[in-house]
């Protein structure tokens, strides 16, 4: 959609909008995902993240189908937000000298993602109820649980041995 | 600290630099919240904004004391996260042509600031009860409470009027 050209009229095109948003976010993930994980040392995160690489395609689909089943075509539309969260966690790992506390950091900036899809699919849920579609929510509530979980598998490894592996 | 420059060697290192980052943040989301204020009409939205206005600045106070009882300069860093997640938040307000379908936007974008800040609280105070500081994690830990609990209210007031208003 276009700037300032003022396309989003209802709470549909809003939720549209999001989950085109949503789906940008996701396939960047992707596309970032290769970098993070050859910056990793620790085993265990690099299985982490791994099997999130796994999960975010799975998630991605789910995006389609969700644009499928409300009849919106599947399009991406740029989110200002992840390009922002994924310029920081790329600008840190080049700053960080430490492959211990670089682990530390690709956590902090792994979580810092799925905090941002956490809020984003609960929005879009929230919208999806609105608007009668709970069809939707019930798919957009599988991913927004593995969100949550990863966030906490995350939460877990850092104060189970990686940042005491870097203090 | 410059890109690229690895001038993060220590966990300690990690957790100013970090510090750095949200002081950015929290200075940056004060800056637009006059403008994200301006855009709301729900009464209740308003005011729960205009809330947190102050509460930012206390978290601002409080950045500033624990760098103080760390020892290192109240410095900010760029912080191309927030940037990201204001900038998608300004375009979105002006692509929303309805006040009410605005109101749940901004609602949205405002519960992906108090996200990204969750996170990154939630990072630095691991990050200082591992490096000994219990008591610059006890500071911290009061505007993570703040953030989560204004999330939960910014959902109640979504879920109990706002979104309804925008269907």
């Amino acid at each position: 959609m276009g700037f300032f050209s003022k396309d989003i009229k209802t709470l549909d095109d809003l939720f549209v909008h999001t989950l085109r948003d949503v789906y940008y976010a996701e396939k960047q993930v992707l596309a970032n995902m290769p970098a993070m994980l050859a910056k990793a040392t620790d085993p265990q995160l690099k299985a982490a993240l791994s099997s999130h690489e796994g999960e975010t395609r799975t998630q991605i689909a789910r995006l389609e189908r969700v644009f499928e089943m409300h009849g919106a075509p599947a399009k991406a539309v740029d989110c200002p937000a992840i390009d922002g969260i994924l310029k920081e966690a790329s600008e840190l790992a080049g700053e960080v000298a430490d492959k211990q506390v670089l682990d530390a950091g690709i956590i902090a900036a792994a979580q810092a993602v799925e905090h941002y899809e956490i809020t984003r699919y609960g929005s879009l849920i929230a919208w999806a109820n609105m608007l009668g579609r709970s069809d939707c929510a019930q798919v957009l509530q599988q991913t927004l649980d593995e969100e949550k979980a990863t966030d906490r598998k995350l939460t877990a490894l850092a104060e189970a041995s990686v940042n005491r592996k870097a203090a």
